[in-house]
């Protein structure tokens, strides 16, 4: 069938790794039909894992490649010595044509390098940048980079915003979704050169998208854009800071409901809200962060998620392919002609 | 009596000035014995406004100084023309030695550079840092730059360790504070060159409190040290997403209580419970930020809060005159001679 994705599978990344990619691909081929994968791990591993999965068979093609890339491996030495393993061989599936994308829950630096490495960058990007989404008061928001670069210059930034505006049309289906650079204030005179710099230029490009100006820390949360960009370092920290606090309220919510008797009560007859509440902010509905301006489809999956947060990221990746974000993105890319907005400062990453 | 402390406050700033400052100098002065206050502003106002509140009279002076500093005013003409605020003479009070500590609900970014130009900066600092503290899962944390300092050097950051940790001895009372760098991750090798620096320098002086190393975003709501040191433009997006955060899962659980019938009647036995939690994590109780650095305490309120919440920023401001932190931190700065330490590169506001 001529709409047939196939998605390459690290199965050797990831703390619960094989079992959370095998059973998680599973779960995405009920949600997403005319879908196969590609696994690279241990052959005769897998191919009993997927001989438990019922109805998986025939949707996998098993490749061995039985070397895992270590979670506290350096990235500039897996680049090196990596080639055989499976992190490696399942992006190398996609720069070969086998595979339409790639999806790891393994070392987050080890991928980028091997990413940018395999599959380069698109034409016209200067630097990739990793993108997620998480809900906010007003629905799902967009944010990049979120730890790719440490520092940005305002060439970056504008290609951060581009292709934010991208995933959240592509991933999320927002029909023009608006933009905003995170600042410590909104008035123009607000940050350092870069973002001021970068402002300027996003008023003036006619981008897709709607550049509204400087967001500030609390606007991410509340969804007062659908796509906020930022450096890698800033983006890092807001969003660790941001489930951190989540994880913080809900505990501060639980311990509640323990400390008397009466509260107790009311958890009873309150629970199965709860439960829906815990359902809506579960992270495993949130998991999977996109390495966006590779001239491929590669999704990082959070290390510690389950096959149903696996499941999530693999979705990513198929829906980055099924509507053509990259193709999108090369797109407006070449019409924007980025190459004429030169750099006044070199970033180091 | 020898111990008797003067506050100075502004009365002219925050949105409900002068309601808040006087009805909060009248709760703060049940909490705190032996204080009095010179109040700056519209006399006549100041005057009727005093005499509503029982018992306060006898603790305050009431100074004319009727011109308020604009919410918007932007602080380079504020330091130029604003002699005649109530905002710069109730600063000048503490430098004239006819108050021991300022404080204002009034704009930041002015009272900071009025303070900054008249109190002076102490000896041995290079650059003054808004510091704040707020609840974690472990009790209270302190944060510092929330905003005075766009970019910082290594320079900068070892001395708002130095000050975070005067800071959470004094005002939180914790007796060897732990101390840690806000970065991307935990290893040596992650951040910035300033970030690396400053964190071997911290390694190497005899600072006072304990330096751990590297935190992240996370780490700062689960309060795995007591003093989270970062630049200003990284502190205030920080501070700002985990507030934005708080308020965004605490509107998620009222939500959830009111989305079903039965939700409402587990509300109705949790309410006392949930009303505790809500005092707990009270913003009113974490209200008050310093601008430490400064030959002088000034405390900063958030402008938007009650009586109650501008009484707990006295509280901040008398704390730090009663138990002599910038005497501590004079000490302390003497004692490392950080003149000793050169910024290898030049920091921009």
């Amino acid at each position: 069938m001529s709409d047939q994705i196939t998605i390459a599978l690290d199965a050797m990344g990831g703390d619960d790794a094989p079992h959370i990619v095998v059973a998680g691909a599973n779960i995405a081929r009920r949600r997403h039909p005319n879908v196969r994968f590609v696994l690279f791990g241990d052959e005769t591993e897998l191919a009993a894992r997927v001989a438990k999965q019922r109805g998986l068979r025939e949707f996998v093609e098993i490749r061995d490649a039985p070397e895992g890339v270590a979670a506290d491996a350096k990235p500039s030495q897996v680049v090196r010595s990596g080639q055989e393993t499976s992190m490696w061989r399942a992006i190398d599936a996609v720069k070969a044509g086998d595979a339409d994308g790639v999806v790891s829950a393994g070392n987050t630096g080890a991928l980028l390098a091997m990413a940018m490495l395999v599959l380069k960058r698109l034409p016209g990007i200067d630097r990739p940048a990793i993108a997620s989404f998480f809900p906010t008061q007003r629905g799902e928001t967009v944010m990049l980079d979120l730890g790719a670069n440490i520092r940005c210059n305002e060439r970056n930034l504008v290609e951060f915003s581009i292709m934010g505006e991208v995933f959240a049309r592509t991933i999320l289906g927002i029909g023009n979704p608006t933009i905003g650079l995170l600042n410590v204030g909104e008035e123009e005179t607000k940050g350092n050169d870069a973002l001021k710099d970068a402002a300027q230029m996003l008023r003036e490009l006619d981008l897709p998208g709607e550049f509204v100006g400087f967001v500030e820390g609390d606007d991410i949360p509340a969804g007062a854009v659908d796509v906020v960009v930022t450096d890698g370092f800033t983006g890092n920290v807001a969003l660790k800071t941001a489930e951190g606090t989540a994880k913080l309220i809900n505990a501060f919510v639980r311990e509640t409901f323990r400390n008397s008797f009466w509260a107790k009560i009311g958890y009873i007859f309150a629970k199965r809200s709860f439960d829906k509440l815990r359902n809506r902010s579960d992270p495993r509905r949130y998991n999977g962060a996109m390495f966006l301006g590779l001239d491929g489809v590669c999704v990082k999956s959070h290390g510690g998620t389950d096959a149903v947060g696996f499941a999530t990221a693999i979705g990513v990746a198929i829906d980055m392919v099924k509507y053509g974000g990259n193709a999108s993105l090369k797109t407006t890319v070449e019409r924007l002609d980025l190459e004429s907005l030169r750099p006044q400062a070199v970033a180091d990453s």
